[in-house]
């Protein structure tokens, strides 16, 4: 045994002996210890959820069961409230440098579900995604009415609506089961102001996000409106035509709408 | 004092004892000790990566200072390596689903700088982006033909070969200052094999990478080329036109080019 050897051993059993003595007056439980596996574990789920949010992971299905514990530290532990007040801090200096043109056709896109008002309490029963989608489950949900606002989200549709853009807010919700609650919902929690709240119709039902949105874009574009920025948790919301002359994407590693 | 407090305090003593006994041993540094501050800086700085990398943060011209000592970690302490891999990971279960059309035609398009090789040594000395683009300063570097490969991306590179695509690598070097050490430099790492390299000319110059790389794709595009995949670390690599069937974006926190 070598002098570092000795060394590291002597702290392995410091570290044994300091967790066996505190252990119990802390309620800290020192087994497992934290071993490599685990910092493994959250490595691999910060990278699944870098490539998720940079739109190179498509398509998916689920959240890596694995990931469970990390996604929803990441959900509600604080970090995803702190990278979506950053963003709405992004998004405000990009508003405020916008001279608009005072024709009334100034207009922002926003999405509405885990964009303006929030799924994560839904999501919390399906395990923050690992669970596969559950239309049904969903839906119920939805009809409640109560999905809680996105608080900085809240706070950045006020100061646009003030600001004098046209906020369109773009859904894929079907709007003949879900329009009357949406709108509700919506105003329950204060997006109050907005020009209009776009639904999916009969018209585009079975059509994936990005068809339906830029659809809806281009008919937006033809009535004239100009797009400063369009916001959504979805790269779908981004994608395709007419996009916006700013896109932002919110951050949203719970599920993929295609 | 109550117990609780006690218990703290008494952790901090043996914390304190524990590193004040080892730190001259294992040469690691116990002050300062991780703090509050340090804590939310890193929250701030994850939010800004994420931030960056989902492009919704653009024409950034340095890291903020606060974020030096994470990225560095980010670069150079494993995370950055994951992510890298993971990505690669994916874009080989893409290859690996592709039916070649057999007709000589299919093709990739890797970019040069921090995808295929590596600046992380020279953005050691720029602190990881802290410091400004320094034009010179990375001319010099980029003249000793020194950037080590990326690994994973080197093989990528080489399963793509062996696999009957055409690669074509597309940088916005400059072609008469760097076209022969570039050349040299992919050679001597590895990236023997490709059907083009690609560097800017005279008649690109100035011109924003969008623009310049979406011409060299058209014009890819004109020869009868399919882009399979498109892999780069800047989004203006891969925004634009014929942006190609699928593209990747690979990590890169330390500069922005536009």
């Amino acid at each position: 045994m070598n002098i570092r050897a000795m060394v590291q051993r002597t702290q392995e059993v410091f570290i044994l002996v300091y967790l066996t003595l505190f252990s119990k007056a802390t309620g800290l439980k020192p087994y497992p210890k934290p071993s490599l596996p685990q910092v493994e574990g959250a490595a691999f789920c910060l990278s699944w959820r870098l490539a998720v949010e940079t739109d190179n992971v498509r398509a998916w299905r689920t959240v890596p069961t694995q990931c469970l514990r990390y996604i929803e530290t990441y959900m509600i532990g604080g970090q995803y409230d702190r990278d979506v007040d950053f963003l709405i801090g992004q998004i405000l200096s990009y508003v405020n440098g916008i001279a608009l043109s005072g024709d009334g056709m100034d207009a922002w896109i926003l999405d509405v579900d885990d964009t303006c008002i929030s799924n994560v309490f839904y999501y919390k029963s399906k395990r923050y995604g690992c669970d596969p989608y559950d239309p049904s489950g969903f839906k119920a949900w939805a009809m409640t009415g109560g999905c809680p606002a996105i608080p900085g989200m809240l706070g950045l549709f006020s100061k646009l609506v003030s600001s004098g853009f046209k906020v369109f807010m773009v859904t894929g919700r079907d709007e003949e089961t879900l329009g009357q609650v949406t709108t509700e919902n919506l105003h329950n929690q204060g997006f109050v102001g907005y020009e209009r709240l776009i639904l999916r119709t009969a018209a585009y039902k079975g059509q994936g996000a990005v068809a339906y949105k830029s659809n809806i874009r281009k008919q937006l574009a033809e009535e004239g409106y100009k797009i400063w920025g369009n916001v959504g948790d979805q790269w779908s919301d981004l994608q395709g035509d007419f996009v916006g002359n700013r896109t932002f994407k919110l951050p949203n590693p719970m599920y993929f709408v295609p």
